[in-house]
């Protein structure tokens, strides 16, 4: 039948199928192959996208035009304006204010095609150095207090250009899934001493059944209570709150081990749509010592049942025991 | 551009576009138009299902043979177990438990491919009258502590089979999101002595450009801080806790703001998939001076921009005000 499950960080119970669980093949399959589409992205379009924030390109290159490995523009339909200050109003009962913020998009490569699974390791590590940089950038800013930075591939994931790209995202307040995870590993540092992350990875190798790999720094597994079927987490072994402090080799072994998650993932559900969510800490003052910063890379399977529980109760059809024994398999 | 927007309940940030927002014809259509598929639940067919737990037939039918109006099953792949006690275990840091709980169909009508907008007044009176039977009955066992009840409409909303109908579920544990609910609005009684849905239902009236229509009951609206566009809530204008105690002439209006909502929402969205939740207090001790129930509907529109943000930050493409204008005009 199924079992309840307790997320130990924000106190979340899931139901967990645990009989008769959906094997990959059993999820509807989606067409993430390369269309032939036209791309605003592509070298000699580069004046027609909002100009670059940053980019890696040679040093004899002039931004805004061809020759770059990576690209940062502002979003050109931003959901969010830069300039201002944060202005909150009330009408009544209700708070609002104006929309600032940063709503950039990080071009991943000129290719029009390539996809992130299929990238080099060095492209990867590109990739996340610019994650940093604007990250870095970014948190400078005393208005903001959050960086947020996601991938979402495939059409339900969201993507609406199918050329590769990241999205960083700066608010001013703290997204609420993000602020329980730091109220919840706060709360057990208070009581323990130390971060429930390490403990939580503790048990995930004591238990051993939901890592799907490893490396010098990094583990793959997933979750005891995921919110969907074949979600995975990234975890650095080395508890540290700050994604921004990751050094060259940890960047190496990153870049190693998120290539492998979505080879894994592509292969083991026939190239699925996907989102993936670093999570880190808030730029502002933070107890360093409660939280572990991750990557969750969530798989975007059509599957009726899993969400008609959305008020709050996630119903996953597939136990993240199998789903690891799947993925290491693939 | 957009602003941000704070959910006085449960203390959650949005951002609303508030330039350029989506008008219904940006959304992508779905056909939700009834297909000629067998259904498991039509006339003859009532051995084939799971037996009845309750149904509105002619007292001179026979349990599980046709003649009936309205027809409650037992899931046939039902996500929890009823029978046995919640039993918790841990295995380390992780606590888990065995799925105890109800999962119930209700089959709303014989026909197979009606759909609730269409339904009369008297048959979806009835509906709701099940909704209460079920719910007050379920709640006697002592091991829920929430019955929920909800009803997905089309494929992008979950729906597996065309044939409508509804679902109850019996839970040992209040949903999170509910629980946030209950949380926000008893802190705010702790506070000003009064429900905070009072204080909403005063500042939609006061501002007025939320509000599509109302009857001696009920107010239709589209909430301030909504979670996707075109989000609606239907809201008693008593401020009570508990579903239960609708009243014959009550559950009349109900049916008929429910049939409206649909209606619209079908006329100015083309028919789309959508979800509506119930929310009601819990079947354990609970202020019922704080909460007001409602229910939620929420139109699934494949809007790619839309769930970019689920880390916590709903961003929502056209706001409630503009919403509530194209559904007042449909």
């Amino acid at each position: 039948m199924s079992e309840y499950r307790r997320d130990p960080v924000v106190n979340r119970w899931a139901i967990i199928r645990n009989a008769d669980q959906w094997t990959p093949d059993q999820y509807e399959k989606e067409d993430n192959s390369p269309k032939d589409e036209i791309s605003p992205f592509i070298y000699g379009r580069e004046h027609m996208t909002p100009p670059e924030v940053a980019a890696f390109r040679p040093s004899d290159s002039e931004p805004n035009k061809k020759g770059w490995t990576i690209r940062v523009i502002s979003n050109k339909f931003p959901a969010l304006k830069i300039e201002g200050d944060l202005n909150l109003k009330s009408n009544g009962i209700f708070d609002f204010s104006n929309g600032v913020g940063a709503h950039e998009v990080l071009i991943e490569t000129p290719d029009p095609i390539k996809q992130m699974a299929d990238y080099s390791i060095d492209e990867i590590k590109l990739i996340l150095k610019m994650y940093q940089q604007r990250s870095i950038d970014l948190a400078r800013d005393e208005r903001f207090k959050y960086i947020t930075i996601f991938k979402n591939f495939g059409a339900s994931a969201g993507t609406s250009l199918q050329h590769a790209h990241s999205q960083i995202i700066a608010l001013p307040m703290i997204p609420r899934l993000l602020q329980e995870k730091f109220d919840g590993s706060e709360s057990y540092f208070r009581e323990f001493g130390r971060s429930i992350y390490e403990d939580i990875l503790k048990q995930e190798y004591e238990d051993r059944e939901r890592i799907i790999s490893e490396n010098d720094d990094f583990v793959l597994f997933c979750p005891f209570v995921p919110k969907y079927s074949f979600e995975c987490c990234i975890m650095p072994k080395r508890i540290t709150s700050n994604f921004n402090e990751l050094s060259d080799s940890e960047r190496e072994n990153l870049s190693h081990i998120l290539k492998e998650s979505l080879t894994r993932l592509k292969s083991c559900l026939g190239n699925p749509s996907y989102n993936y969510y670093l999570q880190t800490q808030p730029t502002i003052k933070h107890n360093e010592a409660s939280f572990c910063w991750h990557i969750e890379i969530v798989p975007k399977l059509n599957s009726y049942p899993e969400i008609e529980w959305d008020t709050g109760f996630h119903y996953v059809r597939t136990s993240p025991e199998n789903a690891a024994r799947y993925l290491r398999e693939a």
